[in-house]
């Protein structure tokens, strides 16, 4: 069984996080290795990065310039962390990879998926996840249910309700054109989420 | 006469920072509005990035990584600061710019040059300087010479003499390709070496 790199996506309150959990305590089960991780993260170099960019600093990088960084971190996080676990026979569960910066920096703000795939292709040669799950909420939804989080990384949930439907619509399109996407229904209750993604990686376990 | 962006290059030590000043009073003595910046950095959101990267925290990104955070910084720094300067008219003086890049990471470092230019493409669409000045010194002379420095920015300082050799070559490899190179003969008194480049400024003021 080939270790797999598995890539959670989806706009602000979708559920990622209750379903990475969920996803790593099924593998376990199955006497999987599991790696949890999360971008922008995952090691100390990477998270340096995060804390300057999803703080509400009053200073704002170009979206071009937070493309480059947010790649930054995920080659630190990609050489330090993903290839030596999957390489150690480990599966990675990652909340958000590049599929994030296509979205976000490429689609909603405008740098657009050429750019993002130039960056993509002279950093990470091609590697991609394996499955990625698109969990996908109404934006309104996923908007109510970050609003009783605690924390100040807050820049993009602060952001309008059309930039989160630029989101929401830039993932359904991605989604459509790689077949290693699952598009999720996030609007159900947590156990007939994880339903939809125990599904789809019974092919896989 | 157009607005000039002229960079300085060179190993530490070089003497760059004050022949920067010398030229940065000769041209407003011409009449010339003058902006002085410097790499990385030059923004505030880039100067947060240069923390990351020059102190010698303990965590040391990949090489691929760092070329990328670079030029997350280079290109705020580039969007906010030396194109907007240019475009109102100002000559901009830059201590370092991708030139730093290629050697440092692109030769130095083993990230080569194809990827440093893969960046440059996608990120600046082939932005450059008008005229670079690499201001050249024997490895030891430019040692010596940061010994008496304070401050914490010690990274590169402290890598061997042998890193320091591959960065004194590799600029000399890329000056002998691109014509807006012009070679400055660093080990003279500071005098004559800004006579040296005032002898390169006098074609264009």
């Amino acid at each position: 069984m080939n270790a797999r790199f598995i890539t959670f996506e989806g706009g602000e309150g979708a559920g990622k996080s209750t379903q990475i959990q969920l996803t790593a305590d099924f593998l376990r089960e199955q006497g999987i290795e599991v790696v949890v991780t999360r971008e922008p993260g995952g090691t100390q170099c990477a998270e340096n990065v995060r804390d300057l960019l999803v703080r509400d600093t009053g200073y704002t990088f170009t979206p071009k310039a937070e493309l480059a960084l947010i790649y930054g971190a995920r080659v630190d996080h990609t050489e330090k962390v993903i290839q030596p676990a999957l390489e150690s026979g480990s599966w990675v569960l990652c909340d958000r990879y590049a599929d994030s910066s296509r979205v976000y920096q490429g689609i909603a703000q405008n740098v657009g998926l050429k750019t993002v795939q130039a960056l993509h292709d002279a950093l990470l040669e091609g590697f991609e996840p394996d499955i990625t799950f698109f969990i996908d909420v109404p934006v309104d939804t996923g908007l109510n249910r970050t609003q009783s989080r605690d924390g100040d990384e807050d820049r993009f949930e602060n952001m309008g309700t059309s930039f989160h439907e630029k989101i929401r619509n830039g993932f359904l399109k991605i989604s459509d054109k790689n077949a290693r996407f699952s598009i999720i229904d996030g609007t159900q209750d947590i156990d007939n989420v994880f339903s939809q993604i125990k599904s789809v990686l019974k092919a896989y376990v």
